[in-house]
């Protein structure tokens, strides 16, 4: 919260008392509960306390990231303030601010900061937290991860540091490549962090298409695939100077991305006007920024792609149960789940046509055990019940079919925008109905903690 | 095809001339086979041969019902006689026929035929062959059905004929019941048909609301519940006295069904003026048979259901990936598969809280097999992924997304009429360009072989 005072206080912007009153109240809660609980430590977490803490951790964080907004010239009303915290915080991007570009620098450094401090606290939790909690099969990147980091990094804080600091220099890098592509500092480093984060919020109302050009198009294109990648990847890229080849999910991951570009421009020069609109390179840079934002989860948008037809909407709304690599900024249901599915499909059928063959199901040379196989499944299927749900839920409180499925479906992978008129990347969350964007921030939070993580502490089992 | 000339005959309709040309032409294709084959009978068929067998069957059985539709009075063109035959044999219930009203008896009773002999043909389906093939989880009921049948029945052929009894039964009563709530006795046969077999043909372009009253709805109710619960259940019912609670499918559906109720008329009352603008008996009716219809995948309607408001649209949206029992003339997920799923969650939810019990998944007082969970699991993933790439398909060909993927969903389960104003109760299918028809086609077979018995024959293994 310093930060942005600073920075407003550069400017000579009166926001910056409301980032240190923040700060004030923030540090005096904290404090008093260390002095509360006499300063003690804890030496190791169980595995309930483990699932207790990640998910009040980003509740409460979420809660005292929203002062400010309440404080600060951006002038929210409480659920407002919780929802565009959240929205930050998880990296979703959806907002309730309309008027961006008339903000002073401080709020709008406060919204990037959130975006990028949850991206690296993503992160640490996809690597160090969840494949020890076994959430959806994450424990597939356990005995990974622990092994290769007996080797490589030697502890989990170091690891930690390692995965800081290529995180800041990818976000360094792609800052530099949005103020090259025309952006001015502010901004460029502001989306540079966004994009690497695959968080999405902007600083500006019209997000990407606000600046002159495509050339930062390509700019965001790569530096959210960037961020859409395992830290750990750069880390083994640097030491043995080998690529994707050895990632199995990198190599899906960017696969998946090319052949859903293709799709997409396929139909837009033969089905749409884009291709007599604009320049054929323009046109498909539009194609690519957009698709790389909803694949990557990050939602920074180039135009209102959902407008684009019927098929580019039934399109992105698939795309939001993709999602990035495990190890990265994104969310949704992420690539290694999908493959893992497809694998176990493709083995089952091997199965119907031959009954008595044994088959066994490789990923990246290992062979998957039943019992991660059964974890991804489950994910799969939660996350999909609890679409459902929270999509009824919006309808019930009066959003329309595609607003509230949009909605959800969006929160939950963390893109941020959903599709349609009303919360589509042209428009926002802000005349949505308070039980609407507290819901939302639900769906944001279950997406960030896999779901699962949350749904266990509502077990009886859980408490006894 | 004799049965809708004799009735064209006796009305003295020129259709009936048709229907009998229709059945030379397939009689004659049909005894040109059986002469090419030599009259051989095989003695035993093969896992690969009965996965081809039943697919081009059901193919070759939509390709001739189709005839008649278009040498009749329908006069329809070949795209849209496939579709109406597809979607009669199938017991979807989606039509392209505007002016059903004015049609002879002919035509009209070949639509309910299809229906009602393709509701039996997937019972013995269900209970015979998708068992054996042991498609999506279905081996669940291969040893129940086939320990029982061991007492109960002794051989496959008396477990047919059984069953062929029991579904006579049902829908004689059906019809008695139609015909006491007001309807002429012809449409309240056909209705009977279509409501136990789950087709959701009717008779009137206005399908149930086109008759005065409301008690007609509850029959129809109790008719599609009938022809949803697995046969089996009947024949035990008999033999033993005893009910439901011994068979947890049964327990599940109809828990399901009176949630869905619930849940769909406390929104209607407190969120639409339904309640004030009929009465409220009236009004129940109405919510209980339409989501009842798309529960257990008839289609038939009291009302344009899609239109009640946007929780209604989601709500009815969602109910189209539920479906009825095993064994059953209904189709989609099935419930069994849902209780898989939803049992697998828990036990691996009490398995990340206690990492080291040993938890077992117990259905009906059985230990679920791994490898039967795995194939629940592979089915659910396989009808996602075709759902989503068959309305990317219909959205591609023009339709937009409600349409779309409605329009798959409906033809997947076997519902029938989709949701929006196009193909929604409403609405009917005769505008869609024939590529749309087609996917719908492919979509509604694809459902009712239970989607890998056809995709397996793609597979290069199949063929090796």
């Amino acid at each position: 919260m310093t930060f942005p005072a600073m920075a407003d206080a550069l400017v000579g912007s009166p926001d910056w008392i409301a980032f240190i009153l923040s700060a004030f109240v923030t540090a005096g809660v904290g404090g008093a509960l260390v002095l509360a609980s006499g300063g003690a430590r804890p030496t190791s977490l169980s595995v309930r306390q483990t699932f207790l803490l990640t998910t009040l951790a980003w509740a409460a964080l979420s809660a005292f990231a929203a002062i400010p907004f309440v404080l600060s010239s951006t002038d929210l009303g409480l659920v407002d303030a919780l929802y565009e915290a959240t929205s930050g915080l998880t990296t979703a991007g959806g907002t309730v601010i309309v008027g961006l570009d008339q903000l002073p620098p401080g709020p709008l450094l406060w919204r990037i900061l959130l975006n990028w401090f949850g991206g690296i606290g993503l992160v640490a939790m996809t690597l160090l937290v969840f494949p020890f909690l076994r959430v959806g099969g994450m424990q597939l990147f356990r005995t990974e991860s622990s092994d290769r980091s007996d080797k490589l990094f030697g502890r989990a804080s170091d690891l930690a540091a390692t995965i800081a600091t290529v995180y800041v220099a990818i976000t360094t890098l792609s800052a530099i490549g949005f103020h090259l592509a025309g952006l001015p500092w502010f901004d460029a480093v502001a989306h540079g962090m966004s994009a690497v984060s695959t968080g999405g919020f902007s600083t500006r109302d019209a997000s990407l298409a606000a600046f002159p050009g495509i050339a930062h198009y390509w700019v965001a294109t790569v530096s959210m695939i960037a961020g859409a990648l395992p830290m750990t990847f750069y880390v083994r890229f640097g030491l043995h100077g080998r690529g994707a080849a050895h990632d199995a999910q990198v190599k899906a991951f960017l696969s998946f991305l090319a052949f859903s570009w293709a799709i997409m421009a396929t139909w837009a020069f033969l089905e749409t006007d884009m291709a007599t609109e604009m320049p054929l390179h323009e046109a498909l840079a539009h194609i690519v920024v957009n698709v790389t934002s909803v694949v990557t989860t990050t939602g920074l948008a180039s135009d209102d792609y959902g407008a684009w037809g019927g098929f580019a909407t039934v399109a992105f709304f698939a795309l939001f149960f993709v999602g990035g690599c495990t190890g990265s900024t994104s969310g949704s249901i992420k690539i290694f789940r999908w493959q893992v599915l497809v694998l176990s499909l493709a083995a089952q059928m091997r199965r119907m046509v031959s009954p008595h063959r044994v088959t066994l199901v490789n990923y990246g040379g290992k062979v998957i055990p039943d019992e991660v196989a059964q974890s991804v499944v489950n994910f799969v299927v939660v996350y999909v019940i609890t679409f459902v749900v929270l999509s009824l839920a919006l309808a019930w409180i009066g959003l329309d079919f595609l607003s509230a499925a949009s909605g959800v479906a969006s929160a939950l992978s963390g893109v941020g925008p959903g599709l349609g008129q009303v919360i589509g990347p042209a428009g926002n969350y802000a005349t949505l109905p308070d039980s609407a964007k507290l819901l939302l921030c639900v769906a944001m939070l279950l997406g960030r903690l896999e779901i699962l993580t949350v749904l266990v502490l509502l077990t009886p089992g859980f408490w006894k």
